[in-house]
C-alpha cells in the first residue's frame, strides 16, 4: 500500500531541519546528569549550571546514520513475536491508568493486581491484539514491589509481548529479575528478552527528566530494547499550531533518539508519540480529538522520513462509557493513522483518556482492530482475483448466492464481527434491542469465564513465589 | 494531500483492461430500448432478442475521451454550491429510508412529509452537510404527488443543495416543474438547477433497467446533471472476492458513464459506488462492514485513473441505535475512503443501513464530517506555522499557556466538539453521565426549536402552492 501524505519530501526535509535549529540554537534541558555526559561525550555543548544540552546538527546527523528500521516485541511465546513494521499495525493496549470500571458494579474503581490477571487473560485470547501494555496499575501492590506486582500477573497470564514502564532503577531490576527467573536464568531471558520498555523521558517542551531517562540509559547500555513516547500538548505544552507542535515533538524525538544511537549505534527504537491539542475552553486533555490522528498522521511521515518505525498512543477517547464518541473518537483517528503508514497503536481498553480500563472496549477495541487488519491487507491484486471466469459463468443478471466460488471464499474475504450487529430491526427488536456495549460485555464474560489456556504452569509458579516473597496471586478471577 | 494507494498504476491498468473484457466478451443486460438504441447507434452491439449488448473496447475508450474532472451540485442559495472535488470531502445526507426513529417516542415508524421538513431544516443549519439528499421517504403522500411531497418539504425548509431520485418520468417532469415554479421561470431554473438527480440504473450483475435508465436519458439529454451509483453486494449479486467485485463494479461503472457520453459528450459524473460484501452467516446487507471501506478505497482509486470524481454512500451503519458500533463503522469507513481520495460522502443520519432516519445520528455525523474536514486539512506547510521564534522565546521548560500565540490561535487549529465529551469522570458523574447521544439529542432539540431562517417567503410558498394543489404542507414542526 501507498501512505497518505501531508507532506512533499521538501518539506519533511524543511521540518527536519527545523527541528536541528532548535536543537542547535534552543537546546534540550536535561535533568539526568548521565544523560548531559553522554551528550558532552558526543559532541554537544553542555551548560553544566542550567543542564542545557545544545545539538550540533552535524551530532544529530551522525547519530542518524545509525538509526534502525525494525523493532521486535518479544514474547513468552515465540509465535507472538511481532516485528515492526513487518507486522504493521501491531496493536497495542493502552497502559497505565489508575482506575477500573468494574464489570460487577459498573462503577469506576482503583485497580488491582487481580484485574491486570484478568486483562492479560483477556488480551491473551483477543487476535488482534498483539502487545499487552499493562493497562492498569496495581492499587493493592505491596509499597516495594509497585512494579512486579503489575508484571507478575501480567506474565503469569499472558503469552504476548508483555510492556510497560518502571518508576525507579529498583523496580526496573526487579521486573528483570523476574523476567530472568521465568526464563530460567539470566542467559535464556537474554536471548528471548520477553519484557518490553517503554518509557516517557522527554517531558514537553525541550526537558529530559530524571528517572524515565536513567531507565532508557540503563537499558540500552545493556543492550535490551526500549523506546519512548513523545507527548508535546498544543497549546499548553506545544505551540498552538499542529506544524509547531509536529516541529517541536520530532525534535524531542530526535534528541531522545540521539541518545539511544550515541549509548548503543544501532539500537532499534519507535518514533512514538502521543502530541495532542489541548481544549482551551477547558484546558481538557483532548486525547480523542481528531488533531491528535492528524499529529499521529504527520508524525508518521516525518517516522518515515527518518526510516523508523512510527506509531504511539493512538485511538484513545475522551469518553466515559462506550457510547458512539468511544467508537468514532478510536476508530476514526486509528484508521488515519494506518493511512498514513503507522506501524504500532496503542489503541486499547481505556475510557476517558488514560483514566481508566473497561472491559467493554477492550472487546471493542479488539474489533476495531480486526477491522483495522482489514484494511492493512486491503485489496490484494493478482490475476485470479479478478474472477473474470466467474463473471462470464454466472452472466449478467445471475446469481453468486450458490456458486462454489462463494461458499469457498466467503470466511477469507470478509470479517465477521462480534461486537456489530447485523440484524434487521425488527429481529433486533425482540431480541433484546442489544447495544454494541452488551454484546462487548457478554464477549468479555464469555472468555473470561473459561480457563487460562496460557497460565503459568504450577512449577513455573511456585519457582517464581519462591523467588519473590509475599507476591500478590496475580490469578486471573473472574466475577462479572 | 497524497492520498493512500492499493494499486500500482500498472494494476489499475489491469482493472481496466479486465473491465473492458467483461463489457466486450459477457456484456450488459439492457432492459431499456432507449439505452439499447443509443448503444446501438455509437458502435456497441446489441442483441435485440436478449437486450445484451456488448462493448467494443474502442467504444469506451472513445467515451472516456470526454470524461469531465469536476461535477457541480447547484443550490437555491448559491453560496452553497458545491463542486466536487475542490470542495471536498462533500457531505451528503444517506437518503430514501422508508422510516424514522420518532423523536419523541424513540420508536421506529413510517416518515412523513413533516419529517422531510424537520430534517431538510436541521441539515441546513448543521456546518458539516454539502448537500441534502432527501432522507426518507413520504408515507403520507398523496398517490400522484409521491415524489414532489418529498421534494417540496425538503425544497421548501434548505437553502443547500437536494438531492434525490424518482420513480418515475412523470413524477421527475413534476419536479423539475416544482424547480422552475421556485426559480420563477423555466429559463431562470436551467440557470441554476437547484435540483440534483441521482439514480440507480445498472442493477448487479451487469444488467441495466427500465425506470431508473430513462429518467438518466432524459436528463442527460436535457442538459441537467445527473449521476448514478453502483451497488454490487458481494456473495449476492458480485464475485466473493474484493478484486472481482471491485472489477465487475468498474465494468458496470463504465457502462453507465459511456450512456451519459454517448447522449452528451463531456456530460459530468461522479464514480459513486456502495459495493459491499454480503454477510454469509445470515445473508445479511454488510454496508456498515470494514469491507465497504476498503471497496469504495479501491473503486476511488479507479476514479482517480479515469481522473472523474468519486465517492457514494459510505459512512453507513448497520447499527439500530448511536451504540459504538454506529461510531466506529461510520468514523473509520469515512476516514478511511477521505484518505484514499474520496470527494463525496452519502453518509448522514441513517440507522440499520438504508432503513430509517435517526436525529442523533444526524448530529453526530455532522459531527464526523467536521472531524473528516479537518483531517482533509491535514497539516499545512508554512515557514510561520513552525513557529520557530515562540519555541525559542517559550524556551524550554516553559508554559504555552499564556502565550498570546495561543489565545490567537486556539479557535482555528482544534475542532471543538459539540457531541464528543470531555469532562474527566468525577464531573460527568455528577453532570448526568450523559452519552453521546444524549447531548446529540439535545443538539438537535436546540436546533429545531428555533425557526428555520431558510424557510421559503410567504409570497414564494403561496405562488408555489397555487401551482400545486392539495401539496403537503411541507413546515418543519417539532415536537419532541
Amino acid at each position: 500500500m501507498e501512505f497518505a501524505k501531508f507532506f512533499t519530501q521538501a518539506e519533511a526535509q524543511r521540518i527536519h531541519e527545523a527541528s536541528l535549529e532548535i536543537l542547535e540554537n534552543i537546546g534540550l534541558l536535561v535533568h539526568n546528569e548521565k544523560a548531559r555526559h553522554i551528550f558532552a561525550q558526543h559532541g554537544c555543548t553542555v551548560d553544566t549550571q542550567t543542564g542545557l544540552v545544545k545539538f550540533p546538527p552535524q551530532v544529530v546527523e551522525q547519530c542518524r546514520q545509525s538509526f534502525v528500521p525494525k523493532y521486535t516485541f518479544t514474547a513468552r511465546d515465540p509465535q507472538f513475536d511481532r516485528v515492526l513494521p513487518d507486522h504493521r499495525p501491531v496493536v497495542v493496549t493502552a497502559s497505565s491508568a489508575p482506575n477500573i470500571i468494574d464489570p460487577k458494579t459498573g462503577k469506576e474503581r482503583r485497580a488491582t493486581s487481580t484485574d491486570i490477571a484478568n486483562i492479560a487473560f483477556l488480551i491473551n485470547e483477543l487476535p488482534a491484539f498483539d502487545v499487552f501494555s499493562i493497562s492498569v496499575l496495581a492499587d493493592d501492590a505491596p509499597k516495594d514491589q509497585i512494579s512486579i506486582s503489575r508484571f507478575y500477573p501480567a506474565l503469569k497470564n499472558c503469552t504476548k509481548p508483555v510492556r510497560s514502564n518502571t518508576p525507579t532503577i529498583r523496580d526496573l531490576e526487579m521486573v528483570l529479575e523476574l523476567g530472568y527467573t521465568i526464563a530460567g536464568s539470566k542467559e535464556a531471558y537474554l536471548e528471548r528478552p520477553f519484557i518490553n520498555h517503554h518509557y516517557c523521558p522527554v517531558v514537553s517542551p525541550l526537558t529530559m527528566d530524571v528517572e524515565s531517562t536513567e531507565a532508557v540509559i540503563y537499558l540500552t547500555e545493556k543492550g535490551l530494547p526500549v523506546y519512548g513516547t513523545i507527548v508535546p500538548n498544543a497549546g499548553l505544552t506545544s505551540p498552538m499550531s499542529l506544524l509547531g507542535t509536529l516541529t517541536m515533538g520530532n525534535a524531542e524525538f530526535l534528541a531522545l533518539a540521539c541518545l539511544l544511537q550515541m549509548i548503543r549505534p544501532g539500537a532499534p527504537n519507535i518514533y512514538a508519540v502521543l502530541s495532542t491539542v489541548a481544549d482551551m475552553r477547558t484546558g481538557a486533555y483532548a486525547s480523542g480529538a481528531i488533531e491528535t490522528g492528524i499529529l499521529q498522521m504527520a508524525h508518521t511521515m516525518m517516522a518515515r522520513f527518518y526510516n523508523i518505525p512510527s506509531g504511539g498512543y493512538i485511538g484513545l477517547t475522551n469518553a466515559q462509557t462506550t457510547d458512539a464518541q468511544s467508537g468514532y473518537e478510536t476508530g476514526m483517528n486509528t484508521a488515519a493513522a494506518l493511512l498514513a503508514g503507522g506501524d504500532l497503536f496503542n489503541m486499547g481498553g481505556l475510557l476517558g483518556g488514560l483514566m481508566a480500563f473497561d472491559y467493554a472496549k477492550a472487546i471493542m477495541d479488539n474489533e476495531m482492530a480486526m477491522m483495522l487488519k482489514q484494511v492493512k491487507r486491503g485489496v490484494e491484486f493478482s490475476e485470479e482475483g479478478l474472477c473474470l471466469d466467474l463473471i462470464k459463468e454466472i452472466g449478467p443478471g445471475g446469481s453468486y448466492m450458490d456458486a462454489l466460488h462463494t461458499l469457498e471464499h466467503m470466511r477469507e474475504v470478509a470479517f465477521f464481527p462480534k461486537v456489530a450487529g447485523r440484524e434487521m430491526r425488527a429481529q433486533w427488536a425482540v431480541s433484546g434491542q442489544l447495544t454494541a456495549r452488551d454484546r462487548a460485555v457478554e464477549e468479555a464474560n464469555r472468555i473470561l469465564s473459561k480457563e487460562n489456556p496460557a497460565r503459568f504452569s504450577a512449577e513455573l509458579d511456585a519457582k517464581v513465589r519462591a523467588h519473590f516473597p509475599n507476591l500478590v496471586a496475580g490469578d486471573a478471577k473472574w466475577e462479572a
